[in-house]
């Protein structure tokens, strides 16, 4: 069997070293003779991995004082939810720009709880760039955006000056680049895309933002209690707050955010530049626009792209099938993705140019 | 280092194959040259593990049709809120027995969405017992009870006839005895303390309690969709649902719930005879409703807890150490507790009491 490199948009690639401590962890942890799995949540090894959990988002992130950090359940889908409960009164209005699949999913579930004002969107253009030059309601009570859009292989280069606080679903592209926190009102991410495996989300949030609306918020929906518990006001997701700890102290032991970002430049223009240069191929996106987590490209001759995905499957490229709103094919390319699964790619599409020539 | 006995309440002990197996998971799963944690939850080796997972709960229980079996994440806490999300609307009432500590989170969250009837309490009496001869009103929703309070140390060893749907946390006690699942109309239940770990919630629930209420509810506290979905409205807890089907793979191959059934029969009944005849120890709990699976137990001298606490650790003992609420010491014996276990913990009291004497 040869290599496999893992392309799969999400649950993604890992960094090596994260399963094997996992895999450890399964048996045996911190020589106490019990497995993490079955150990108590308030015993002090657990406190210890939330602790630390919570410290290198802090670090890496450079959050700066004023906000608090929670590890949560229910996946970045529970935020589209949570975000507008904790946020928006009934009555009141929040700007969405619409991105997207996830952004319209977040849109969809902010119109339970007050009023959604859409400034821009690219649906038209099945979402193949993001909308510049809108303007943000002052009277909103935030501006929600998608920093990167997982599906349709777009992400933010910049963020907007915004007049209100700006909440962002970071789940695809979170610790691959630096970010001013302070710029955000909120931050959210689904850790099993960039930060660990599924299970468990992060949030970062400006704790002057939240009670504030009137309505009562059911307890584990509410920000202000699971920050007060320290997300432990209930059992939390123990082995995915782990996994997200070590996949994190790899991020660091790596050079930080800036490393991170640095390595994703590479492998994303390796890969575009094949792309354009490959008369075989064509990206999706605008060019300004794309994203350096998600590669979504297609082939100039769709009746080709069978033949493609086999030999790309043969060549141990798992993960390349596109998602069926874009079709084609889809590299994502997160942190723990190495060049060389890069060059892996780059190397059957040349040679499947070669071939079909 | 002795052999560590584990006690903990939870999360708790878990199958040793079970762990193992979570173990090899994280490095490989299937053959595939990928770890399970980096897999996406749309191939078909995870839909492999949802469904058998899915289909365990309902060969182990029995499972009658016209229910649907999901795994959510949230832990019973988020259940105590969308159970009345999902079937309480605004001025109506549902019933609650109030046992403990867990029962008291549930009526808190659901007095948020309708009006909540407590139709007794053991509250007076510490919770050290669970009320009997209440009256069920006829015009509930629903009447909400937790089949075993994990704190106090009780278990309700029969449900009463019930004029409206029953709905059960069973968190701390399912799968560990047959249950008439056509007597309910809603079970839920936390992984950690007896089918795997933190991180993912069963649901069991009848179908045409559904769709009944008239808020708008968000899609990810939407029983509906989850059901809809198979579990995959968004990306589950993929480890979390996978121990969770080795943890219920074990129970099968053990020979099912009524074998757990005489096996936590066998553990409870030798461990509270010896709190009932070492002179140094006694129960904390009324007899007929004492739990198969947390032991509470208190000293007639409560100035020797310390030193046989210590004792109990150095003879490896983890875990035993009571709740706060009820101080002492709680053994929790759940299914993957071997005998053994019993009798390392029967033997360091016997020891402890003849030093003592």
């Amino acid at each position: 069997m040869p290599k496999i490199h893992n392309f799969s948009a999400g649950p993604g690639i890992l960094p090596r070293q994260a399963m094997e401590a996992g895999a450890k962890a399964c048996l045996e942890f911190n020589g106490k003779g019990l497995s993490l799995l079955e150990m108590s949540h308030r015993g002090k090894d657990f406190i210890a991995v939330m602790d630390q959990a919570v410290s290198l988002v802090k670090e890496l992130l450079g959050v700066p004082a004023g906000y608090s950090v929670v590890y949560l359940q229910g996946g970045a889908s529970l935020q589209f939810a949570m975000v507008p409960y904790n946020l928006l009164d009934e009555g009141e209005s929040a700007a969405y720009l619409d991105t997207g699949t996830w952004a319209n999913k977040a849109i969809k579930e902010a119109k339970i709880f007050g009023n959604v004002k859409v400034v821009a969107s690219s649906k038209d253009a099945n979402y193949n760039f993001i909308p510049k030059g809108y303007e943000i309601p002052k009277d909103a009570k935030y501006f929600h955006v998608t920093s990167n859009n997982t599906i349709f292989g777009t992400q933010m280069q910049h963020f907007p000056e915004s007049p209100v606080p700006v909440v962002a679903d970071m789940s695809s592209d979170i610790f691959s680049r630096p970010v001013d926190v302070s710029k955000f009102g909120l931050i959210y991410a689904g850790a099993q895309k960039n930060m660990g495996i599924a299970g468990t989300t992060l949030v970062i949030v400006r704790d002057d933002l939240l009670g504030k609306v009137k309505r009562k918020i059911p307890s584990m929906l509410d920000y202000k209690i699971h920050i007060a518990e320290g997300s432990m006001y209930n059992t939390p997701p123990v082995f995915a707050v782990y996994m997200a700890m070590e996949t994190l102290k790899w991020v660091k032991q790596m050079g930080g955010v800036s490393a991170m970002q640095k390595r994703a430049e590479e492998k994303a223009q390796r890969l575009y530049k094949e792309i354009d240069e490959n008369p075989l191929f064509k990206g999706t996106t605008a060019k300004e626009d794309r994203s350096r987590m998600n590669v979504t490209f297609v082939m100039e001759k769709p009746e080709l792209e069978e033949a493609f995905g086999k030999e790309a499957l043969a060549a141990g490229l798992s993960g390349l099938p596109g998602h069926r709103s874009v079709g084609g094919f889809r590299a994502s390319i997160y942190n723990a993705l190495e060049l060389e699964s890069i060059d892996a790619l780059v190397s059957v599409m040349r040679d499947f140019a070669k071939k079909n020539a």
